[in-house]
């Protein structure tokens, strides 16, 4: 237990890493093992069973292994030796064959991936959850105007439905990425010592293949003790996962700002207040998120740079990822836990986006303008008239309408009511729809071929 | 020029991320921009012409351009100036085109796009060579002896076959996924100032659509201005890539040391020198890789990092990537590069690798020597026997296999036969052999799919 | 040159880090040895002489180095050639003395200690202006009502004044660190080959001494050819230093967004414009320095990484370095250049301030009332009861002093005068005085102390 | 409980951010506000005493603490209700004065500040013990010769003394920047909702100097809820020491290869063994501290990353801090204290340095007969000479000595004596020792001073 694990974190993940999800992923390894074993003829049947049978975290002293495993180097070495000891006890003669011809690394890389397999196709419903939520948002507010902001300053109108479509796009990707890893990076490990499996004679890839056959993952072509990639592309793909996230929540907490108000998370007795403010609603999805998407890049970096790792088993770059690739894989899921919660009760204020859009008093129609006057004299002259008229609305706070309407330039090109039906959100809204279709259509053509 | 260009980079890819490549691919944008503009009737066909004939990079002042962008903010802004005020002269009218409906984002990703397009094209010719290189030294070596080491300790015997198939599959995977990446994820930007194409009225999409189709880059469902998980993933993927590289040459390093002396780089007069040791031969291609193995990992942290961006098109995270993304490009293949030479013209020391093998007295067969007891006396014995006769032999300093001879329990279970047979290296070499074939013909499997 | 030095660099600290400022503090270097020696009587003073009088960067060619480089391995043994054969030219005896005694890597690191020794000299005297500036901001605006964000909402009144007096005082650290740095890492490279400086026989010491003399820099107690911490340290004291500037740049950027719009970075013509809008005034110098605080933390977690350097010369780590630690030097000082200019012409809207702290109806004053009311019945009940005032007062858009002027348990214990008293930005103008002397005065003595 | 705790920590730095060990320092900071709120007249004097009595963390619920903290969004909310609630049991009048006019972040960041406090001493302490140790081996090793490596490559003779006297010089460098941090950024935190401590009236300055003086931490100038520059310097300060650390087990785990065998860590049953080969004595301490090496410097790199906060109090980036910055210190604590017990024991085989040394036959001397000849022919044609006889010497597998003592060149200039003179380790090992004398005044000057 740690004191965070519960804010940072989403439960079923969280607990997948736990101790005893660990070790009980070392023990369905080796149960495995024995029981490929047994099948190949290279153990006794009857050792394979009594092995299997204490192959039960819920029976093992987690506080000595980690104690031990402190003393020996790894984990491994001191599970085999208590699950040696509780084999014994049942039957000394199947203690023999407890871990036959297979190597630390085997049990311990395997565990990762079951835990991996598991915890990605947690990630992967809850983002598919995420994404039909954003689509729904996309559905109800694809004509609802709001400012599209650039460098942090009001631009042009866009749609809130526009908006959402980019997230939803961008989700979708990182469905498609993490279905790639999911079928290519999630892997069995059995290698034995050196990778060659040479204490298996000439069985091991048979008995390998079987492993992988009971544990329900793929055997690769060899084993990949000190090629990592597979684990950091996880984590890289993890990374990316956060990154949207993490941008996703910077809109939302941008769009939150008291002066702005558009959005805000679902409020709860108790969420997100303030030990000294009774007025303050924190939006703690946002907070948990955005802080994800500081720590996940760096720690994937350092998954990265822990690749090079040396000869057929390396030393330190593949005891670093021990914890840390667990912790990126909480925290990508802890952060999609919890945004999924604020998007599936976002509050929208759709009165407050039409007040901001125009309380620039017409400056976000000034790229609307410049075109239409610029099919008649260019976009340079254009471009200098409206900056200027720009320039004079800000400084006496006029309407940009007001001070064109008054150009000889403008009135010799564009009539009065050009000029008015230049300064409407609704040409921005209906030019999103097609952009807006388009992103639905793929999401509900990726959707369809899940299904 | 910087003065390190050439020791960390591929010469060609360097030149695509000069300043004359990047500028000449925002020109690419422009022309294409008013050549698909005037295909759709929006601005005069003439103009495009015109326009087209100025985005000439080499008729620029880039040095200009570099000052003039440190007091706009970016780039295409005075580089729009630049390529207005050509236009201008040759044709007033025209000038009046120039960028017309897009924004400078739209300018400056699609640059970086194709930059990004033809860079990796070069990095999967160099990553396709590396692999010929690598099944190649498998195809030699495949029987070739050589001790296997883990946590940088003598462990078994394995060859160097298995060794380089290890390289070799790792480079298959990161195939896979760059093709992934050159597929999915270079696109066309193109949005207009907040994503909408309003500037373009209902033409928005026909016109970027043609604009993809002459720059031969697809074009994305929508902008992605502020969504820049396409560019965080060519960053990771090329991460992974030298993540990979790094790992190679760092065994190469320790194969190369002096006491090793298994592996070395080829030599040419001048390379790997030392200004005061004559007799040194420096490693320069694993020192370049190792290096790019340090830097990318974080550069590409630092890209997904600044994923975070605001709102429709955001300040700080997009501006970050300007000059970080070429970099990590152009450290990735140069590392690639100079890996590339240094394995094609690899010395390999067979009788070093045999000697260093067998230097231990027989400690590298101390798994086959238990394994075989174990058959007799279970695991957890025959390691016990095994340890204290190993122990033994070291603080003797004779030969494992001479105090083995002499235990009572081995004699009771082993032939002298049977355990001379376990101290050579050809069961080994033996055993690797199907492996290595499942790693040769998926890498055929898959040139084959390229071819 | 590449196109965004200027844009993302201070020009006087990126000249220093140009090939030319790099090959002239090589060749400093050089000369410096060879008069040293001269003066030990190590090498004739004629020879010393000749040798001096070729080191001028501007003769040599910067675009055959950096190919030569490549080939070599570094750059000074190409250098070392060409400046070996300029003055064979002129005195082949000369000649001979050229690079006398020591290795490669002297020349390098120390060409680096002494850009690094130039470069912070130029951010000292930069960050002695940032602090004026920010020291005459709290002055001019220390009792200027602001509201006060916490989690990106509105919180309780503070002033601008302290606002900024939490910037000086950050800034007012980070001299301090920066001094601590100037002090004790910046120091000559000298070691020889091994670094037992054999090749000077008895007088390295003596020689190195005199070295760091001519170059007016430390002499320190042994070489540390392959211990980093000192660049290392020179990499995190500015990665501290450039996040206090995205902090403040961070802080810059919420306060000019469009419905905030209290402070705005200075305009000028050209300066952050849109090539889309002609509205848009981008903050460029937030932009910047923002880029800046997502790259060099990346970077300088890139510099710490490869700190893992072997034996007494690595391989990789090292070899990382050249490129790296000149880019956080520079984006550092850019970060600061820019920022500094920012601030130095900063636009102010305190009536703005006052009507966004007056904008929430009073919900600002909610912890005031709290402890007025607390009081009287304890934090948790007076938490409560304006925590439900709060809640009615956002439901029917009331004013919070309103619904509490009518709630029976404020009625009981304050006085209408009381409670209006509470609703006043002006106590806490108050209450921020003396922390903002605090942050002055100190302020104050580290100024003084530097004269 | 983590299953790695005890492998990657240190026993007792591991306690001080043990879950009971991070909420008794929260309790610590409230029992002292309330006295000092009680000495100041803030509170009733009973109430702080009766607060203080429920300030220990033994008696509180820390799975439900975990929990609330999850939907609270901080960990000070449900402490303070639980506390509060702990109270009134006993005085309900004393329980409206809990956490009286201060806010969450003062509690949380000053246990922060507490534990990093305690942690650092002991790490401290740590660090003298390691530098006593590296003392240790400089004194007995300091004439025995090893040959320097660059590149990997064997370079010229040094002494182990040397080598140590370079990580002695470092670690008292890390020694001197420790006790930096240690004085400057380990403060309280205090300032109330929005930094003004306008909750306590006048008061805030004296209550907080009390608080101060009873935790037994300084007073900062101001709070600094959204300057984060403290926090980073503590982690950077870590993250170079840890870089130190990792190139000395770098060194170590190279040194300690089965074909170098010059080093070793001590053994001990169980310690270092593998799961298949009972042979085997892995490294573990080098694989902690190297594993070490590779996620602090990317947990700094994100904790650099986090110091972008917005306004007084931020979002996302400060919450990233609350596992990260614990993190770095438990693993930069485990990596000392685990590298520490390693030199302690550490096995030195100056037979096999000096066989190693020899290896090359007489290679390793290139530069010193470079230097001799230099005397007479100048540098590059002496260069030449030598590196002739180099190649020479490799090619026929001859000693170098005995190539040189046939060139025509060589006998001009030097007599037999004098080349046999200069095949010799002693003058290096004699050169060496006034480097080494400078390392150890340097190092004791620093021990006097800290008793």
């Amino acid at each position: 237990m740690t004191l965070f694990e519960s804010l940072f974190g989403a439960p079923r993940v969280t607990d997948i890493f736990s101790a005893a999800g660990t070790v009980q992923r070392m023990l369905d390894f080796e149960a495995a093992l024995a029981q490929a074993e047994a099948a190949a003829g290279v153990i006794p049947a009857g050792a394979a069973e009594r092995i299997g049978q204490q192959c039960d975290a819920g029976r093992f002293d987690l506080v000595a292994l980690a104690t031990e495993a402190g003393h020996a180097g790894n984990l491994a070495i001191p599970l085999i030796q208590q699950l040696t000891a509780r084999v014994a006890v049942v039957d000394p003669d199947a203690a023999r064959y407890v871990h036959w011809g297979v190597t630390s690394q085997d049990a311990i890389d395997t565990a990762l991936m079951l835990q991996l397999r598991d915890a990605l196709a947690l990630i992967d419903d809850d983002l598919s959850r995420i994404r039909r939520i954003a689509r729904r948002l996309v559905e109800q507010y694809r004509s609802t105007p709001v400012v599209a902001r650039t460098w942090m300053q009001h631009a042009v109108p866009t749609t809130l439905g526009l908006e959402v479509a980019g997230w939803l796009d961008a989700l979708d990707r990182h469905a498609a990425r993490l279905a790639d890893v999911r079928r290519r990076d999630i892997v069995l490990q059995f290698g034995g010592a050196g990778g060659t499996l040479a204490a298996l004679g000439g069985q091991g890839i048979a008995v390998g293949s079987t492993v992988a056959r009971l544990l329900a993952i793929p055997m690769p072509l060899a084993s990949w003790h000190a090629h990592r990639d597979r684990i950091a592309a996880v984590a890289t793909t993890l990374a990316l996962l956060t990154g949207t996230l993490g941008k996703i929540a910077r809109d939302l907490a941008l769009q939150s700002q008291t002066e702005v108000a558009e959005l805000a998370e679902p409020t709860a007795p108790g969420r997100g207040t303030s030990s000294s403010m009774p007025h303050k609603r924190n939006p703690v999805a946002a907070a948990v998120t955005l802080a994800a998407a500081v720590r996940v890049p760096a720690l994937a970096g350092g998954v990265l740079a822990g690749m090079v790792q040396e000869h057929e088993r390396g030393l330190g770059g593949w005891q670093a990822e021990w914890e840390s690739v667990p912790e990126i894989v909480r925290l990508s899921a802890g952060a999609l836990h919890h945004l999924l919660a604020a998007l599936s009760g976002l509050t929208v204020d759709s009165a407050r986006m039409q007040a901001n859009l125009e309380s620039t008093a017409g400056l976000v129609y000034s790229e609307s303008v410049t075109m239409a006057l610029a099919r008649h004299v260019g976009r340079p002259e254009a471009r200098r008239v409206v900056e200027a008229a720009a320039g004079l609305a800000m400084r006496e706070r006029r309407h940009l309408k007001e001070i064109l309407a008054a150009d000889p330039i403008v009135r010799a090109h564009l009539t009065a009511d050009q000029l008015v039906a230049l300064f409407d959100p609704k040409p921005h809204a209906a030019v999103s729809q097609p952009l807006i279709d388009r992103v639905l259509d793929a999401d509900r053509e990726i959707e369809g071929a899940r299904d």
